[in-house]
C-alpha cells in the first residue's frame, strides 16, 4: 500500500480524526436545567471554594492537550502550526484509543519561547496535563522546563521522554538477551537533539556509565567549540574520556548504538567495528541509520528500529498512553524520573525472560496488556516519589 | 426538583460532561500507518502548500474555543477560570447537542485583555471559530474586538450577540402580535453592561428610533458623568431627547421594557406607567426583574424571561449553534451584523403569524427546526455580506 496516498485520501474523506461527544442526556428542559442553567451554578460554585474539585466535576481530569507549534513534525521539519494538526488529531486519536484519555490539539502560532509557554500556562486550568509535541530543539528543553514549573500539572515533551523511556526498555531487553548490563557497556548515542538527550539522560540515570553522544560534528566532548547549552550541559557528563572524532571513530568497540539521527549513516563496517554481538537501535524514521538485514550481516545481535515493519519496533506508543494515564489516575503534579524510569521497567518486563529473542525485545503496539501495566507502575512511581495528589 | 442539588450530584457522577471520541479505525498497524505515521505526513505537506486545506483534512472547520476568563460566569461574577469550567463544558455539550460542533472549553487563567487576546489569536489555527463567553464587561468589547481582526476566524461573544439576536425575534413576533412597528417604539433598555449594549446596538441596526439605556444610575445621556467609554458610545446614539432620571422615570410611556439587569427592580406601578400593551422582557437570571404574572396583572401585553420555566423563554440556545453553524458551513470569516440579523428574523419567523399569542412569541429550545433554519439564514447573509470562504 502507498500509505501516503492512501492517507491523504482517508484525511480528506474523514475531515479530521477526533471529535467530541456529549456524555449527558439533553433532550429535555429539565435535562438543561442540570447540565446547564440553572443547576450548573452548583458544581462552578464548589469548584470557586476549592479548585481542586474541577477534577472531580468537570473532564479536566482525563483530559491532555497535545502541544504543537509545529516546527518540528515528524521528520518534515518546520511546517507551521495549521500543517501540524493532522499528526496531533492523530496523537489525540491514540491518546483515546490507547489509554481512554480525552486529548485535544492546540497548534500555536508562534515559535517565541515566551509565547509558548505564556499560552500554555494560561490554558493549564482547562487540563489535567500537558503533551508537548514536535517542538523543534533546543526550543523544547526551556519550554518544558519553564512550563513544569508553572502549570501545576504534568508537562512531558514525547518526542524527548516517550522516545527514552522505550529505548531504555528495549535496551533493557536486548542486554538481558545478550547477558550484558547496563553498568558495564559502552553506548554510542547519535543524534543530539531532543530525542538523542533525552535517551542520554536516562541511560544515565538508569546506571549506564559509559555514553558518548555524536552529532553530525562527531563525539561531543567537554569543552568542544559549536555545541548548544544543552549539548554543552550533555558533555559534562557523557564521555568522560573526552574521546573526540567521528561517528566511524567513536564507535569503535561500542556494544550498543542508539541512532536518533539520519538515514543510513550506519556503514556494515561500523557495525562489525563494534564489540562483540553488538545491540543497534537505528530509530531514523522512515529511513533507519543502517537497515536492519544490514546490521545483522554486520553481525549485530539485536536491531530496532522505529517501523512497523520491522520486529523490535521502539513506538512511542508504548508509553505515552500509560504513562500519562498512570499520572492522571493520581492526579499527579508532574511526571518525573522515577515515573518515566517505571514505565521503562513496566514495558521491559511485559515479555518474559523466556520468550525474550532477537526479535521480539519489546510487546507490539497493540498489544493490550502495555498500558495497563504501564499505567501502574507509573501511579505507584507517583505515590512513593511524592507527587500523587490523590 | 432541587436543580442546584441534583446538579451537583450529577456533576460527581458524569465527571465531565463532553469527552473526545475517534473517528477513524486504531486496529491495526496498517490504521496506525494511514492515521498516524508514516501516513499522516502527506496531508500535513497538503496543509503546509495551503493553509486553507486544514479545513479539509483535519477537525478544524467543525470545532470552536468556548472561551473564558471566568469573570462574568451566569449571575455568579468572578469565580475563576477552573469554576467557570462546568458552565462552558455544558455550552460545549449543547454545541454538539443542537448542532453537531465540536466545541471545546478553554479557560483562561488571566484577565488581562492582553493576555486573553494573544491565548485565543495564537491558538485560532486550531479552531474553526471562537465563542467568547462570560467574560465581563467592559473587558469583553475589546477582547472581541481584537480578536475579530487577529484570527481570521469567526469570534462571538454570545452573552452580547447572542442574547441580542433572540432578544430581537422576540420583539419582532411580539410587536408583531400587538399590531407595531419597531421604527414606531419607545425601548427602554435597563442594564448597560454587555447584553445591554448588544441589544441596543441590534435595535438601532434593525430600525429602532427611540432607544433609552439605562444602569443603577438611571438614563444613559450623552455628557452624563460617570459613564464607561461604551456606555458614553451608546449614549451618542440613544435617547437622543437627552432625557434623564431613574428607571422609574424614563420608563413612563415606553412600549418596550427589556431587562438585562437584576432581580425585582421593575415594580406593577411602572409597567402601569408604560404605554398601552406594553411588551416586558425581564431577562435577569434566575429571578427576573418582575415576575411575569406580576407583569401581567400590571398590563403587560406579552412578558418574556430567561426562565424555561414560563413561556417565551428568551434563550440563547435558539440562536449560537445555528450562527455557528451557519458560519462554519461556509467558512465565514467573520459573524458580521447581517448574519445575526439574518439569525433573528430566522428565529422569529419559525412561528407563523397565526400561531402567535401572547404565551408563543419564541420557539422552544427543543424545536428541531430551529438551528438548520437559521443556519441556512445565516450562510445565506454570510455569501450575500461576501465573509462566505466556500
Amino acid at each position: 500500500m502507498d500509505y501516503a496516498e492512501e492517507s491523504l485520501k482517508l484525511h480528506y474523506k474523514w475531515k479530521g480524526k477526533i471529535e467530541t461527544s456529549c456524555r449527558v442526556p439533553l433532550e429535555t428542559r429539565a435535562d438543561l436545567s442540570l447540565a446547564y442553567t440553572p443547576g450548573v451554578a452548583a458544581p462552578c460554585l464548589e469548584i470557586q471554594k476549592d479548585v481542586e474539585k474541577s477534577y472531580e466535576l468537570t473532564r479536566r481530569g482525563n483530559t491532555v492537550a497535545v502541544v504543537t507549534d509545529g516546527s518540528a513534525v515528524l521528520g518534515l521539519g518546520d511546517i507551521g502550526p495549521e500543517a501540524g494538526m493532522p499528526v496531533m488529531e492523530g496523537k489525540c486519536a491514540l491518546f483515546k484509543a490507547f489509554a481512554g484519555i480525552d486529548a485535544i490539539p492546540i497548534c500555536i502560532r508562534s515559535k517565541s519561547i515566551d509565547d509558548i509557554v505564556n499560552t500554555v500556562r494560561l490554558i493549564a486550568g482547562s487540563f489535567g496535563g500537558i503533551n508537548l509535541e514536535d517542538i523543534a530543539a533546543p526550543r523544547c528543553f526551556e519550554v518544558e522546563r519553564r512550563l513544569k514549573k508553572c502549570c501545576g500539572i504534568p508537562v512531558f515533551h514525547d518526542d524527548q521522554h516517550g522516545t527514552a523511556v522505550v529505548a531504555l526498555s528495549a535496551l533493557i531487553n536486548a542486554l538481558k538477551l545478550t547477558g550484558r548490563k547496563l553498568s558495564g557497556v559502552r553506548i554510542v548515542v547519535n543524534g543530539a537533539g531532543a530525542a538523542g538527550t533525552a535517551i542520554t539522560k536516562m541511560l544515565l540515570d538508569a546506571g549506564a556509565q559509559n555514553v558518548i553522544m555524536c552529532d553530525r560534528a562527531g563525539a561531543l566532548y567537554k569543552g568542544k567549540d559549536g555545541m548548544t547549552d544543552s549539548q554543552s550541559e550533555m558533555a559534562m557528563v557523557t564521555n568522560l574520556g573526552k574521546e573526540t572524532g567521528a561517528l566511524s571513530d567513536v564507535i569503535k568497540g561500542a556494544d550498543v548504538f542508539i541512532g536518533v539521527s539520519a538515514p543510513h549513516c550506519v556503514t556494515p563496517e561500523m557495525v562489525k567495528s563494534m564489540n562483540r554481538a553488538p545491540v543497534v537501535f537505528a530509530m531514523a524514521n522512515p529511513e533507519p541509520e543502517i537497515m536492519p538485514e544490514d546490521a545483522l550481516k554486520a553481525g549485530a545481535a539485536v536491531v530496532g528500529t522505529g517501523r512497523s515493519d520491522f520486529p523490535n519496533q521502539i513506538n512511542n506508543v508504548l508509553a505515552f498512553p500509560g504513562i500519562f494515564r498512570g499520572a492522571l489516575d493520581v492526579r499527579a503534579a508532574d511526571i518525573n524520573e522515577e515515573m518515566k524510569m517505571a514505565a521503562a521497567y513496566a514495558i521491559a518486563s511485559i515479555i518474559p525472560k523466556d520468550e525474550l529473542s532477537e526479535n521480539n525485545i519489546l510487546p507490539a503496539a497493540f498489544d493490550k496488556r502495555v498500558t495497563p501495566s504501564v499505567a501502574e507502575a507509573v501511579a505507584e512511581a507517583a505515590r512513593k516519589s511524592g507527587v500523587a495528589r490523590i
